[in-house]
């Protein structure tokens, strides 16, 4: 059975998400469809972009993923879909799908990108202001019912980014940055663990705190503890054992969190 | 595969929602379930009626619609079942139904409503306080396998009804009432654009604020500039570019807004 | 079509609710997938254990129920499978389903546990801090496909159990107690209503106020009447009609609600 997923700042009161439904059964009556997030903070597209992105690869090849997350619905933003590698994705054409762009490219898989100009696969009756509705679900529907990419639009190549944060190199290590800071407070950093090529004798300054160290897994320290860890994602995080490390340092995505690897 | 919609104010915390697929996935195995909204204010039919009422024409022909906000659980409230269209619809009769209802008559769609006083499409134990797991989950259940509408109860004719806003005319234009305020703060009213009979000299008048023309969507405007546009329902609504219109007007539902059709 | 349920503390903002799905699908593509509840509060074991023990009775036959709120995630607390009477519930060793194991023993259902240490059935790569992907969402996935739960790892049978509170006999009555406090602020508590055998010159005692009497359902008293009713499981409840007792009353779960039989 097919598989759709949908990442949304929608909410979940006024029934939006719903709606995304029931046209996607009208076109594909056996999809599978997973929610990802409708909490988005609104308008937020870093956010809704990292959200997708911790999803995406435990889905099977074929899963057509929605985001909408859409500032400019109405105006002349690109509507789009793409195949990246085996799965694929529709949304507004405003960075949504950055990281997944840039993971293709590293990986050499394929990626094609289309702008949904062609109605014949929208709704009859297209609004200004939801085209998650209007044209992304039924779009998503029938490419999950095997409609071919290339019949949706008109292919192009330049699909709008973001910029995404990168940890940077230091004469002591790393400046890495906050990226997500989930319901936990636990605070997921852009540094992978595989960067830190295996050293122990690292710190951690983050808002004036210092975490020395790695451990497994949170059990390892005390209640109140901070640590740092590598995430289910394999990136460094940093989290207070049964409590929240997000609160605790009051730390907000972008800030730097610098590592020092010491000798 | 069939398609069964919930709309209620259980809340998602509590697992009720769940109970509800449990139940219907024991009946009916591989229907289709959508959560339209389970955070209805608690007890608020006019709100729940509102959320259904939007959801309600992107579901497929067949789709089987529980709504259960039902302060009256347990009392004489009847419970019902209709067929409006070609859709379904199950809950209390309190006046959750009553847009479709309406809806019906003026497209001269066929209308049946059943008393469900017939326990062979119950639950085999009933409480006094959670119909919607005894009583309208399984009786969903069984019409989206196709039991007759018929089979589960009496006929009726009389459905209780709640009082809709309707726009008024006035000797300048209309007095349009607040009917949602959506998660974005937008501020959809009763007035369908239709009824502006293409005019763009107007001016809209809500909270002391006065917000000239129609706009086609959110990004012709500047960031924190009021617009009026046509919603993706056809309902003129009051937006924030970027912001919240509910939160800066102090609007509720109920409110009236002056519409002025100039010369 | 099989059923998985989910009941955990992940909350629905960050998206590891929609991860768990795309692994079920990928590897049992038809099952079909209730959410119970994803807002337990963060490591409430007590909290999450009542919520799926509520919503248990209400599956089909062979359900396979996930539930993790898993404080120990990376410790050496077991990951665990147990088939209990005609149901499958799958997460970590720590008490989540002591209620069903108590049940299953008083009804002298079958019981069998397992120690998931077999990692044929788990995702090729398990991080240490997200067994609810990496181990329970797969291995359930596999149970619904019908593997055998003794190929999934080496059976025991002294699973971890949580003190689940029980209503005490005193000389006046009970002394019960609050379990859950629901989203409507309706209060339940630990004593089955077939244990006051039908006596209705009873009070109830809690947090200073007097309860007297038993009712039906909220409908028959006016609205900001404290009520003691039967609830949908048997349980004896105290409400507030159209108010929220929990809030009125200050009640938390734990209170002990003395119970009075008069003569």
């Amino acid at each position: 059975m097919p598989v759709i997923t949908l990442t949304t700042d929608f909410g979940i009161k006024d029934g939006f998400t719903g709606v995304l439904k029931g046209v996607i059964w009208g076109i594909c009556p056996d999809a599978q469809i997973a929610d990802i997030t409708h909490t988005v903070s609104p308008q937020n597209i870093f956010e809704g972009a990292m959200a997708l992105y911790r999803a995406v690869p435990f889905f099977p090849a074929g899963t057509v993923h929605i985001a909408v997350v859409d500032p400019g619905v109405g105006t002349k933003r690109r509507p789009m879909a793409a195949r990246l590698g085996e799965q694929f994705f529709v949304g507004p054409d405003n960075g949504l799908f950055t990281p997944e762009i840039e993971d293709a490219e590293q990986k050499h898989l394929p990626a094609e990108f289309v702008h949904l100009d062609n109605p014949d696969y929208w709704l009859p009756a297209i609004s200004h202001t939801f085209h998650g509705r209007d044209i992304f679900a039924p779009v998503a529907a029938h490419l999950a019912r095997g409609i071919d990419l290339t019949s949706l639009g008109t292919s192009f190549s330049d699909p709008v980014r973001i910029t995404l944060p990168k940890p940077e190199r230091t004469p002591e290590g790393w400046n890495a940055h906050v990226t997500i800071i989930d319901i936990y407070g636990n605070i997921t950093t852009d540094l992978l663990a595989d960067q830190l090529e295996g050293r122990s004798d690292i710190s951690f300054h983050i808002r004036g705190q210092i975490i020395n160290g790695i451990v497994e897994s949170y059990g390892w320290r005390s209640p109140g503890d901070l640590v740092a860890l590598k995430d289910s994602e394999g990136y460094i995080e940093i989290a207070e054992v049964n409590g929240s490390a997000g609160k605790t340092l009051g730390a907000l995505p972008g800030d730097i969190i610098q590592v020092i690897l010491h000798e």
